[in-house]
């Protein structure tokens, strides 16, 4: 073993104190593991006098300086969102250094040309804690179904929202109530934003999509609907059809009609939906996540584990940490992405999903024919329907088969217009039925 | 991209034929992946003619010529078992050609030294598809996990006993009669023995284990129970107590007793076991497999997804096989195996386990009494019992709490010559209880 390998670690916060922790614990591991010891150079803070758990020598604020160190070999960055992240990242690439990132939003907007820069310095740009914290995703989508075609990837990626959908469907709370329990129990932030209308669960989307197909997507090409708008009520229909709500992260490669010369098509789409309780997402439960893969030759796969959390997130960046630092001993890059598929990606209203309507209608003859025809006229096929009169109003509930999404919410539109229409009382898309 | 990358393939039975397929249907994707493309150079079979589906020109006998050859770089060995897959592994090394490689039986037999002998020549031995199927697993446990410490690795990992099971299970049928079932659809050879003595589980349990916890461990270190003893009656039992029977491949990290100076020691089984229905292995059914994981920092986590099949195992053929085509393309190998940790291997009498025990007793004062002392002079603690008297006559339903297994096992033994004691109706391992 030659001298150590000198880490610069960018924040210290929850992620960034476990990983500092773990560096100590598993040093005689991790050196084993590597080839050389690893030794921690610097930690880039903003307030140093918040960090009295580290050596005062090491606190330094200036990152920049840090990372462009001629004693830094690599360096990991769990500061989050987009800048200063982004250009400390190019420097350090500028630098020679490799990077191991959590940053998700960054890697969402801008994954394509920070890995040109860390191509381009010949070094490596590794991410795993970025989507579905503990769960080794992105390598398996990078290396190990490298050789198969990818038709889709389905994930429960946040764990606010999935906590939160949790408890709706325990206690029959509604959104508000079941988040202010979330907020107290410190599952969710002060500003739940982030996490609630989808935002984090969307980056994580793009991410995986680009991995998954070969192709440049951003966080700007995912459609996304937070869960603020899920109802008691939908939870219920939910249940009543065997049915659970998830807020799903789902990146689809759509064919293109057969003979029609044109590329297939990517959709990814953020959304609260309901799936069968028997789908092996409806037992992820709490704080965890799971995604599930299906590939054209491996079939179905799901990965399933613990998604946020400092120790988690931490043992995602020290596996990439030990990946970097044997391509830095070994003086080799790890492959990068391949973005050579290019397809492009397809808009939500011309995605085929499959919904569920429940309406309140008279209850006299004729309105499910009149209803029936509303879809028919759209397009839109009827996969089951069920009707329970109560007086002189009954209950539709309908799920469709597979149709474009507008299609299927301009039928929804023109449904809550007719007369014989009381009320639309729950309107979700559904995933995962045969 | 300059010349194709040249693939000697040897064997071409289900999953040799499913690979060839695929690296023609995905040759373009393939290619773009790598930076070259692929093509194959040869295929080595026993019986040419029973290969029409195959080229002429590619089809050989030799497979010794085929594999050193200079026009070949990369090998795929599908024939599996110890031999001639291990002599022409080696020949390929000496050769300087990287193998990727479905065979757990060698590998679990001599691991240590073939990758020994690919470090030696510079080149890759990758095997994703050895151990469950089409999971990536084996690369998450080899990179993702290498910055943590694994306590347990917990596998479903053969197809056909979880079929066999299951149906036991869903139908209240014994072992004999689901067996024959099995058969009859295929999901079992004409000679099981490999799948349902446990030998191929104990194979994967030996790769599994060498990969947490880098150290050497061969199948001959792995205790092995198979299922052929499970009855209709355990199943039964299981069910009473919130639990489903399955095989399991446990791959134990046992801490050594605190200040003993001793080092942790690993503990590799592959036996029935009862698990509670709530763990997220219980939910495994049919030929699916699954690997649930136990890190220090990650906490848990599971893999899931089909664990035979042609396509599936040649889904993770062809992910090694870019990975090993990068490597070759870039000039350099992937990191092997680590064995520096050591660590001895834990006799199944000296692990700690827990028991389930059914008794029928005589139903009369002091017998409970009597049962609950022999526990305790093998200084075994009981968890749970539950007593349900019928005549002259009880049933009593034990759940041991963690012993050394020897000591479980003489209890039972001891059980059974108790005067009060009518007979053991079931005794099985517990795992997964908290």
């Amino acid at each position: 073993m030659t001298r150590p390998l000198r880490v610069a670690l960018l924040g210290c916060g929850t992620v960034g104190g476990a990983v500092l922790r773990l560096l100590d614990q598993q040093s005689g591991d991790l050196a084993a593991r590597i080839g050389r010891p690893v030794e921690v150079a610097g930690v880039a803070v903003r307030r140093p006098d918040r960090h009295p758990e580290v050596p005062a020598g090491l606190l330094t604020t200036d990152a920049h300086a840090l990372v462009t160190r001629d004693d830094v070999d690599l360096v990991v960055e769990v500061i989050g969102g987009i800048e200063p992240a982004r250009t400390l990242m190019l420097a350090a690439f500028a630098a020679g250094k490799s990077v191991v990132s959590a940053n998700k939003a960054l890697l969402a907007d801008d994954g394509v040309a920070l890995h040109e820069a860390a191509a381009k310095a010949g070094v490596d740009l590794y991410y795993e804690a970025a989507v579905a914290g503990a769960i080794p995703m992105l390598r398996p989508l990078r290396e190990s179904l490298a050789g198969d075609q990818l038709r889709r990837v389905v994930g429960i990626v946040n764990g606010t929202t999935n906590y939160i959908l949790s408890r709706m469907a325990e206690t029959g709370a509604g959104f508000t109530e079941a988040l202010a329990e979330a907020t107290d129990l410190g599952y969710a932030e002060a500003d739940p934003t982030a996490d609630v209308d989808g935002f984090d669960a969307a980056a994580k989307a793009a991410i995986l999509a680009s991995l998954a197909f070969h192709t440049a997507v951003t966080a700007a090409d995912v459609y996304r609907e937070g869960i603020s708008a899920v109802t008691a009520v939908d939870v219920a229909r939910a249940a009543e059809i065997g049915c659970t709500v998830k807020l799903l992260a789902i990146c689809e490669r759509v064919p293109a009609p057969e003979g029609s010369g044109e590329p297939d098509s990517v959709a990814v789409r953020v959304h609260p939906a309901m799936i069968p309780t028997t789908h092996p997402l409806a037992a992820v439960g709490g704080a965890f996540n799971a995604v599930f893969v299906e590939a054209e030759a491996a079939g179905e796969l799901m990965f399933y584990g613990r998604g946020a959390g400092g120790e988690p997130t931490a043992s995602a960046v020290l596996g990439d940490l030990v990946a970097v630092a044997r391509n830095r001993v070994a003086g080799v890059a790890g492959p990068g992405i391949t973005t050579y598929a290019g397809l492009p990606a397809r808009p939500i209203a011309e995605t085929p999903t499959r919904y569920h309507v429940s309406l309140d209608v008279a209850d006299r003859p004729g309105v499910l024919a009149t209803v029936a025809q509303e879809f028919a006229r759209h397009g839109v096929s009827i996969a089951t329907v069920r009707q329970d009169g109560h007086g002189d109003a009954a209950t539709l509930v309908i799920v469709t088969h597979s149709a474009p999404d507008a299609a299927l919410s301009t039928t929804v539109t023109a449904l809550r217009e007719m007369p014989a229409v009381r009320g639309v009382t729950s309107v979700l898309r559904v995933e995962g039925l045969s």
